[in-house]
């Protein structure tokens, strides 16, 4: 199945959940923390507890780098237990010459086994291609960012259209194999009527909802009649929904709650 | 010793040689490809060949990465074994929303024990602070890669100005710890009298040099008296200067020359 087909399964009512696996050592609940594996073990409850609400599972790679060979084993580990009916996100914002962004994405799709990654397009194009050759895997390119930073590039002008708009052009451009989508933050709705019109029929990868602040509701009715499958990423208001050792049921609770204002 | 003092020390001549490690696996010579720690094996004797001529190494995530722990763990060991008196530039490219960022930085600074790495500024101001907090640590920025696909952004005019004009403006607003340099790829010499003069005093990273075709002449000339420390990378020129089993000795050469060719 390729990536294309495999997201449309996935998302089946046009707008899903994505979980954003992004381990805190210090949010982790006691009995995960006496672990020898604390992410793993975390990760591994998160997932069996929400896999009934979610489409996507997106493991943020900055939280296991941070672990050295420990935190790469566990990000593997976390990866290998995810249905195969899910989307696996490595959000990795992955970006280089060439040469060098067909070596992450052998990382990223031979090494850690992930559909898709999302990837930033400053070095442009060819930086872009690597990760889009294989059909059976895609890319979530960044457009527009949730952090308050996002502005400072993303939206200077050229010729009157911001720079994001720009990206997105480059991002039709290189959809031949129907495999790229765009990351599009939550935390500026009011960007989106231009966005969600240049972006045509890619999909989309939505950051920003939960502790950020975006509003499920407000996406919901911008995204009613947009052709492409939407992800709609929750990391901490899910994953930390309690500190404590019901962290489990309480993700359970928070995905569902999502979901439904999404799809319910 | 903090980043800015470390760097001056490294890079005497204001011009200094930087050995990019990007093991290619198949590119290996045989003598390490039996090893059960190729790139390690490979890593460990092209740097003890090249001490005397280098002022850094930089070692590409991306070629690490696709081995996964196996990976990791070598390039822990590679770094290990760079002098202390060497700049370790970890060539990550990452760029993420700040609390992801500093996890990142956490990851390139503590685990791995870089002094600087390297990232994209396209999520902005937030997503490069956390890699500027401590003075002992650095970051080059990403101004005017050397791929063919980098003026499908860096170069779009914003007010008449090329974006890559704009990322400068906002690294020198964020250089308070001394600790910002550029990335500038030396394939656009036509680019440079421009990007100089907006530099100022911030440091360069220089790609493109080799096999990229960028002419260490041209850059020496360009260079002669801009007042920041400048380090120009050759990777393939030098670790792949040889595939035979006199691969080191080759680099030896390879890495002397690059250094005469800047500051003989």
């Amino acid at each position: 199945m390729n990536f294309a087909e495999k997201l449309r399964a996935a998302v089946p009512h046009g707008l899903g959940v994505c979980v954003g696996l992004d381990p805190l050592p210090d949010k982790l609940p006691a009995k995960c923390r006496a672990s020898a594996e604390p992410i793993y073990d975390f990760n591994a409850a998160i997932i069996e507890a929400t896999v009934d609400s979610a489409a996507a599972y997106k493991p943020n790679l900055a939280f296991y780098e941070r672990f050295g060979v420990s935190g790469w084993r566990q990000l593997e580990k976390t990866i290998a237990c995810i249905p195969k009916d899910k989307i696996v996100i490595l959000d990795a914002k992955r970006g280089d010459i060439g040469s060098t962004a067909a070596a992450y994405a052998s990382a990223m799709f031979e090494s850690l086994g992930g559909d898709c990654c999302t990837v930033n397009p400053y070095l442009g194009s060819d930086a872009l291609t690597p990760f889009l050759a294989d059909p059976e895997h895609g890319a979530f390119v960044l457009a527009v960012t949730s952090n308050p930073g996002g502005a400072d590039l993303q939206e200077l002008k050229i010729e009157g259209r911001p720079l994001y708009l720009h990206v997105i052009e480059l991002c039709r451009r290189l959809n031949q194999n129907h495999n790229v989508g765009l990351v599009a933050g939550a935390t500026r709705p009011e960007l989106w009527p231009m966005l969600l019109e240049a972006a045509g029929n890619l999909p989309l990868l939505i950051p920003g909802v939960g502790a950020q602040g975006g509003d499920p509701k407000v996406l919901r009715q911008l995204l009613q009649s947009y052709p492409a499958p939407c992800l709609v990423n929750s990391s901490r208001a899910i994953i930390f929904a309690s500190s404590g050792d019901d962290f489990a049921e309480a993700a359970k609770r928070a995905a569902r709650s999502l979901r439904d204002e999404l799809v319910g």
